[in-house]
């Protein structure tokens, strides 16, 4: 059985000396935590990882679930997994403990979700989306949901899900056309139809609750007549037994990769006796469901990164043993082959997938601790960390994913003829990860979403934050002596990217939306390597100042380790930004112009 | 059934426009050709295509080749192509009639391949590889091996390989260890293992013919020390039967993609009865292998492009339908969707795919154009073209590949989550393109290839003669005024492409192959941009010839996407050479310096 790689010490490294995570048990709602605490913690968090999710992941991928007779099957351990998931507490782990859950920081939240899906992506998902959907209830839901689902949720009985897509209401979630009629008894009658619904039924739990959008009956048209209803799988009849609540399962989707995860079309209401409880009020579901979806755009981002990961530790572990070949400068024929990690082009791509795991990794630690701080804190200094987070969500989870499907690719590179055959798990990686530039959100929409809203809101207040953050690293870095060049680098990468901005929001103002917003998914990609230089930069701050102290070998190769990197990410990832910054720059239109029928065949 | 799909017009314009095939009719190899039989090959490949390859894409994934009883087992309807590949004379189609061919241009083989390959790259690899080993036995074999074999793998009735690899020779073939002892008979007994061979066993076939590597006893180490055999699975005996020729097949891959085609595993002389026949002299087999190569490597590139192209025509036709969203202009949920085609982000993925597809096809035809030239011509002129067609093979090869992952990426995004399951053929695209950056050697090996000898070779000749024929069409499109500015950004380019040659070759004077050598892949990427944006300089010079000459609308649409396209390609994909000039001018040595023990886990 392998041994779950996860980059355990890169774990500490962020969230104690990069981030300082502990500094947060200053703050009241975290305040019976201390380091003994977050490494057991994360000590469990690995050892669930090697037992239970581990041994599964070519079975889950190879025996994907099926559904029979109207119901989905899924592989066995899906219900142990579901129930150590909650009876250990990590579906509320972040949660109060009033609520049952544990009050831990998202910061070690997420390594514990980067542990778990990297050693078994499909099988992560299930308490995630639990944890997402209870979150909701908490967050909006009335005392009577609360008590009914949440404690369900977090112990791992019932699955949550988020059921937002539509056949006709993908991208567009305006288009939703799911009907929630109104009852004398409080409840809503719902009828339609929901695609790409993940875990939405299985044979691993109890129950499942949809946390569903719906338009009331009357309801404006558009985003704005979308409400939000709990709408279980069963229903609690009025003798307290599970009955069935007429949602049924149409159809499971047969995927490239994310096997061992159902995802299933569901039919509402074909009895006309399928109910749902409003959560919150009505009308403002989008509104509901966007603020939990930040945590969950984390999540997919936080999974990419984890599948890259393993890939990664997968190629590296390889590289150390594969003879082939010999050193440019000597390659008489006679002596023996070297490990091909010893050849530059193959040390190149493992720089590569170090640079883009651990960036990644680092700015969802970042986002964490954003959105640690924001719930702590009141008044400006909570908005401050809440828009924050607001702004590096579309590339907290648009990098690790565009990037890591990269990354992935060169892990399988790495192993040539080898990693295209299923001896080794890179290949599934490679399909697993496919799915993240896609669900939550494709890319597409979340470069409208950063340069059409959080770019602009108030008047540009997040942008200006996330500058501000970005040149306090600067200054930092500009008065360690080998940080310097890098430091004054991302500077004129900053200047670059604020250059490009200021000339699309003039193109909206000059040419109208379609203009300025057709390169929207380059400018997330430039935004996305200046952050992640940014986050390279943080990481060289804590390794330059570990150095100084002193270190056993060990340890300094594992700064040095960082440094390298660092100098690889400014060496190779942020010149990426010239092209970028010259294509934004010199657009002229092309893209809205072009008329459709110049594609023939 | 789905309609094959593969820019019928697209091929046209490049045969008949950019490329002038039917001026090679004026050389007496070619004599007999005319428009009318291109026309008709073309036409058939097509209908062949639809008929005999397409039907069976999904099935051929679905049903891999099995391992029965040490006997490989492939779809039954390779038999039936095998056979139709045969006698309708595809297989032999640019050999000399005498020895049964056809006597056809390389550019319209090129074509037909590119036809078989997008309809079925699986399938369209059995033919292939007879193809190839024919063409090394024409070219090096004496008249008994040719007598012998050529016209049964040009019928179809028997397998040709290439069997190269072993478990410890990849990239490294100076690592063969598959040896061959001479007898008094003429004939060598080899002994040894081969890993990764395409179609080496199967029964879709009567007989598989292995063009193999080995050493004999005694040779020098090393490369020099490589000789060619013909290998049969069976071979005749005295009475003219077929006995076994002691070659066993060991092992079967389960591969990621491209599950039509059998890659196995062989045993060779485990009976010490394995007869091999030496093809042309002993030790001269790597330069025999790697002349054929040329052709393979241009076989892949094909493959590469034309997968590429199947997927992108069905992101294109599923843009046209798929109605999501509405204009920024007017995002009024009251009005109907539109054709997700509609939004520039759409349309930009759209043109990303068209420019990598047809930009790759364009330098496969421009290859292939070289080599029919090559072919008949003599002295400086054949010396000319074969030059300028060596320095073009591994961007031949790694451009179609590396970006092709890319474009069909792109492709199965336009389909949202629909892309990723299996009711579209692009997740299978997906997975069968990825083989493409790895056999025929991988990228990183067609980048040492590339600058480590192709740029230098006889004082840098081929680099001279590429430069000068990107300067006659850069001077050709000053000429237009529609093209000046593409021309004046192409000739930038191609500067700062030399800039980049110079100081990597001054490197390896001052620092030595390694450091001069470690971002030879960087340094392809750049060459392989450049070279794609001189293909889209020539298909626009075609394009404003042919607007000129007025034309009917369908066709005036046709030549303005061309020149959409080549405005895509130079304001999106030229402008990568930015970011990759400025890391390889100021490559700092981390790859080549940076300790392997850095890398920890």
């Amino acid at each position: 059985m392998p041994i779950v790689s996860v980059g355990k010490r890169n774990l500490e490294f962020l969230l104690y000396e990069v981030f300082d995570v502990l500094s947060l048990t200053h703050h009241k709602y975290y305040e019976d935590n201390d380091r003994e605490m977050f490494d057991m913690v994360l000590r469990t968090s690995l050892d669930i990882a090697q037992e239970l999710f581990l041994p599964i992941l070519k079975e889950m991928d190879e025996n994907p679930p099926r559904l029979v007779g109207g119901k989905v099957k899924v592989h066995p351990a899906v219900r142990t997994i579901m129930k150590e998931m909650g009876q250990g507490g990590w579906i509320g782990a972040t949660y109060p403990k009033e609520l049952g859950g544990s009050q831990l920081p998202l910061m070690i939240d997420t390594a514990c979700t980067f542990v778990f899906s990297a050693a078994n992506y499909s099988a992560s998902v299930f308490p995630l989306l639990s944890k997402g959907a209870a979150g909701l209830i908490i967050a909006y839901g009335d005392q009577d949901l609360i008590a009914t689902y949440v404690p369900r949720l977090l112990s791992g009985e019932w699955q949550g899900t988020m059921a937002l897509t539509e056949p006709q209401a993908g991208s567009s979630l305006s288009d939703i056309a799911t009907m929630a009629e109104p009852t004398p008894k409080g409840y809503y009658k719902l009828q339609g139809r929901k695609v790409f619904i993940s875990a939405a039924d299985h044979d691993g739990v109890e129950n499942v609750v949809h946390l569903m959008l719906a338009k009331i009956e009357g309801a404006p048209v558009g985003v704005k007549g979308i409400s939000l209803f709990v709408v279980p799988q069963k229903r609690i009849d009025d003798d307290g037994s599970l009955v069935p609540n007429d949602v049924s399962t149409t159809e499971i989707y047969h995927k490239l990769g994310y096997r061992g995860s159902p995802i299933v079309g569901l039919s509402l209401g074909e009895a006309d006796d399928c109910r749902g409880y409003l959560v919150g009020k009505p009308h403002e579901g989008l509104r509901y469901m966007f603020q939990m979806m930040n945590e969950s755009r984390l999540g997919v981002g936080a999974g990419a990164a984890a599948i890259a990961s393993s890939a990664y530790y997968a190629a590296l572990e390889y590289a150390k043993e594969r003879l082939q070949g010999r050193p440019l400068t000597n390659k008489n024929p006679a002596l023996p082959q070297v490990p091909i990690i010893q050849h530059a082009d193959v040390k190149r791509m493992l720089l590569f997938q170090r640079a883009i795991v651990e960036g990644s990794l680092s700015l969802l630690m970042q986002c964490s601790q954003y959105a640690d701080l924001a719930k702590v804190l009141g008044g400006k200094e909570k908005e401050k960390y809440r828009s924050l987070l607001d702004i590096l969500i579309p590339v907290a989870k648009s990098y690790p994913s565009e990037m890591g499907v990269l990354s992935v690719s060169q892990s399988l590179q790495c192993f040539g003829g080898y990693g295209y055959c299923d001896d080794f798990s890179v290949e599934q990686h490679y399909r697993d990860m496919r799915i993240h530039p896609i669900h939550e959100g494709t890319t597409g929409i979340q470069a409208l979403d950063l340069l059409g809203r959080k770019v602009v809101i108030h008047d540009g207040l997040a942008f200006g934050l996330y500058l501000a953050q970005m040149g306090e690293a600067i200054e930092a870095a500009q008065e360690i002596g080998e940080l310097k060049r890098y430091a004054l680098q991302l500077r004129d990468a900053l200047e670059s990217l604020q250059r490009a901005t200021s000339h699309l929001l003039s193109l909206a103002q000059s040419q109208g939306p379609e203009r300025s917003m057709a390169d929207a998914t380059l400018y997330l990609e430039f935004f996305g390597i200046v952050t992640i230089a940014w986050q390279w930069l943080l990481q060289g701050i804590a390794a330059q100042k570990a150095l100084k102290n002193g270190r056993t070998a060990a340890d300094a190769n594992f700064y040095r380790g960082k440094l390298c990197t660092l100098r690889y990410f400014f060496g190779y990832e942020l010149p990426k930004t010239l092209g970028l910054s010259f294509t934004l720059l010199n657009n002229d239109g092309l893209t809205v112009e072009i008329d459709e029928k110049t594609f023939v065949e």
